[in-house]
């Protein structure tokens, strides 16, 4: 059930097109005159009212809210699938017991230093690799990526060490590509909302990892999923990365309590970027375990043999070393939880 | 000249690291020990270093910030262009003494709708046609634009009124048609950071309307902006509609101020759109008049003929009866501050 | 009426005990058990159910959430008093067809300055004098102005000039103290949530001009009015004064949309600070001129003979010359929509 | 060393105002001439340098920008205090190895509520008792706490279970009832800025949980607690209780990495509330557990016997139950990283 809530100066005509609106819908309208305001609520399968219809209705001068209860979204929704869904790579699962790490570089720079990181990662815990082959970059003048040849190193390193790939798609032409040599489609911050990628990523078989718009609402997080699953690819894994706030000490805010909310509303996995979510180096860590005190499905975490070089985010890449001390302070916190790493 | 910041426990070979770096590029350290902070100013052309190369020198442990004194954006820049772009479209330009005012639906819904809206604007003064053939919803389950079909309406239209078209472009896969039907290629705020369609373009000889991500800062808009530029095509228009805030009471906060301030740091023509900016019918006049007020060069007004049938942002379309009252207000304000509409 | 929106797990014992709260405070519970929720709705005079007895609603564990039509203001709506709200200073009214503009330093820095600028900005057609004497400042290092000595200078001003006086209040200590040499009470952005102040000046006879805070919501404005209102002091002015967002590149973002959506919702007067809001000097005119077309009651602009030398908020002050030609324009549109300055 | 950016239109006369105004200070300008910007670096003392005099440079029309190189708060800083301050309340310390859980009602409603919940709250393992006398609420219309009435009780309910008080300090007026009541004065989010009210916690000898303003920057808290540390009181906590940001879903955004950064750019102790932080009773466990994992060293939980009678924040407290398990998980985190509760 909806509820339409008018003027005080509706007139009767604006009621009647409310009424005949809703009764097309095959929706039985229930008018309450009180003090105040007049009311309408809306009984039958409300979820059948579009939000373009919505909008109509708001759009009759005499309406002065339309207040919706049921989620806008549908299969990404708990309701919908009251079990933890669980994503099989390879021989693991995300979103059972085990946390995940993803770590790595921000982008594939050469083939030496991407397989270098590779084994020095997997030695300390991690559980996949990621890296970016093509990057979305503020400016047109920083390095935008090694394309399909970083695409092939990563493969190498995954043939090395057995970790599977995470890397982001930005152009829906580079689906097939990416199909190749990818075991996780990445579906970066500002491309949360490119519609045309998500309905790509959502016609293959492949798992996606769809982070958070750095502006968007938890329910755009989950809409955004619903585009993915409403096109037949059920393995969607949300990730919160950081929003954008009024906060200029961080890089951006890192919003752990998205965890449990989504978890809680949600039955998909919940990964969190700790090293994009704040942007220094010396709180990866921190928020890394806390991440994981939350609840978090899975971490990703820029590591870099030398972030002094790095092409890409140096300033908020761990060394192998520091990642080797967050991974023990994380397998310590996720035991005490009752998890795994 | 930039200025390189260290931590007071700051090594000489973290020093000389970041001294060799500078060297590398050419430019010319000056250190500076002071009582608190020592510091590092870089002499000569500072403008060679990247992004990339800037968060590779934040990355050595010893450095605690980093501060650019130019602007990372160069074509969009004042600095760069000192007077007006103007943009010539059929036989008007953009960015001149004119105010435009761009009408029309949100999407196109169908032939006759659109025709009658068109004829309508027109009538009341609006001078470039607006509405979508292809929508970027939040919802998979709301009406995505009739495509191609409703790129010829608007067509069509044009003949009908003489009104050039402008028209959003979501996918790089869809340039080529755009091309064929459309007066300026609108990048919607969802797409402000799709590098790829960014990129694509910047690759044609064909006006760009560029709205502001509603995420986005001044500086990102210009580097956005400069994605564009850097490709060849100068048509730049930049256009404010909102960006996200706390406030729930509009749809989005209108920043006005982006007008002027745009205006003084680029040479670029600046529109704006109060109709998503505000997101509620009744504000969208005295916005729409603060807007031109406040130094607008053009105006997107969101128009129907039956906005409580539109299949998407009904709540906030004026009819067209509405727009006729808008365009008279408009219009004394424009003469007031010496322009026209 | 209000809406309580149930789990789907919601148990029979819990629904009693709404029905019980509900009926206790003499509303009738509608209970509607729809496909996938089951919701109650609340019908009565609802305006009788607090805040608080709200949250202990949705503290029940099968309360999923609770929908409020009314909105929590009463005094401060529109709905509650139909016509504007006019307000008497000396000889002039705040709320009417003229639009009034107040200007004046930042801070009282010394008696000579002052009158300067007072006799300056009354000339350029100020109606009236604003300036602080007692100043919230971020940093205790700063100047925190001159206490009564500020406001013995601004009562001479007013003496010269003609021009009321409008300045801050800070501590609920001096209200003795402001009653005696101010003509307008102002609370500031940082106390617009100080219950205890606003209780204060809601039990004198001196209207009271309330700048949002920065981080205010348009509903928490009307209510912080409403502790005024409810004290019985019906003067109160409205004032937009810039919310802080992500946006770096100005102070803050000068919301244009809370003056039309105040106006429509509230009778009370709505006044801007353009200063405040932009903190640019170069961005203060065009956005003085915007408010004015957006419809606002009066304008507050900071005006200093010698920015250069200004005790604080310099860089935003307008020089009398400026200020003069921003009063040309101001005026042109005034006129243009119908106002007068 | 500080740095002033010229514009490229500087002229020399403007130069040398501003040469002449640091050497007043006894600062020595070093003029740096680029190719496409003039700069002026400032060597000697720069922190002598106030606020109000840099705004007095970037009132100089030829002046870009303005470059602070050192923090605005200095007794706050780490810089200037290396080791953590340690706060000794009773026989207990805050800002040691041990991790203190305060808990407690929202508001103090009733002696036997207050009594009840202390006692099961101490036996879950709390070390600190909160609780409301003087509430600041949103409406004039809800509850505004018992004041000396509660306070009375919060004394009595000490004196059962040697849990030490903190309580919110509302009026600069109330401070010699407060003293003799409450081991731990807050001053609350809303008062952040009340700099009357900081001034007056800073001038006596009892320890002041400051919590961050709800739009407060970290540079902005801790220049707050700069207020109260230059008047002498040392004994700061801060406190994180959540941001403002567009998020609705929770109450505020819980801003977890501040904590990690106090802990770095300040010597003093941080707390966080996580009750306040997300608003919602299902998330406040999670996000207790994770602000141990990230370093908080106090903990403020809201906790009531009877949330669904609650007279304020029902919605977000805890039953003893719930509390209880919360608190076997804080437990388990805290000594994972090293910590004890």
């Amino acid at each position: 059930m909806d509820i339409i809530v008018l003027r005080p100066d509706v007139t009767d005509e604006q009621i009647e097109k409310i009424v005949k609106k809703l009764e097309a819908k095959g929706l039985k309208p229930h008018i309450s005159r009180g003090a105040e305001r007049t009311i309408i609520g809306v009984i039958g399968d409300t979820s059948k009212v579009t939000e373009d219809e919505e909008n109509a209705i708001r759009a009759i001068p005499g309406v002065e809210d339309v207040v919706r209860i049921l989620k806008p979204y549908k299969l990404a929704s708990r309701d919908f699938k009251k079990t933890d869904t669980v994503i099989q790579v390879d021989n693991t699962v995300i979103g059972g017991k085990r946390v995940h790490i993803a770590a790595g570089p921000c982008a594939v720079e050469n083939r030496v230093t991407l397989l270098d990181i590779a084994e020095k990662v997997k030695a300390s815990g991690a559980t996949f690799l990621r890296g970016g082959a093509f990057k979305p970059r503020t400016s047109p003048y920083s390095f935008q990526g090694l394309g399909v040849e970083g695409l092939k190193y990563l493969k190498e390193a995954k043939e090395r060490t057995g970790l599977p790939i995470i890397s982001e798609i930005m152009d829906p032409r580079d689906i097939d590509v990416m199909l190749d040599y990818v075991d996780i489609l990445q579906i970066g911050t500002r491309n949360m909302q490119n519609f045309k990628l998500l309905m790509e990523v959502g016609s293959v078989d492949k798992p996606v990892l769809l982070k958070r718009g750095m502006s968007a609402t938890i329910k755009e997080l989950l809409m955004a999923a619903e585009y993915i699953l409403s096109r037949g690819n059920e393995k969607v894994i949300l990730c919160e990365r950081g929003i954008r706030t009024f906060e200029t000490a961080t890089r951006n805010t890192l919003d752990l309590s998205a965890v449990p909310l989504l978890k809680s509303v949600s039955h998909l996995p919940v990964a969190v970027d700790p090293s994009h979510g704040v942007g220094k180096r010396e709180l990866v860590g921190p928020m890394a375990v806390a991440a994981v005190a939350a609840g978090a499905d899975m971490l990703l975490i820029e590591v870099h043999t030398n972030p002094e070089e790095a092409l890409s985010d140096g300033e908020q890449s761990l060394t192998p070393e520091q990642f080797k001390e967050v991974m023990k302070k994380v397998k310590a916190v996720a035991e005490a939880i009752g998890r795994e790493v």
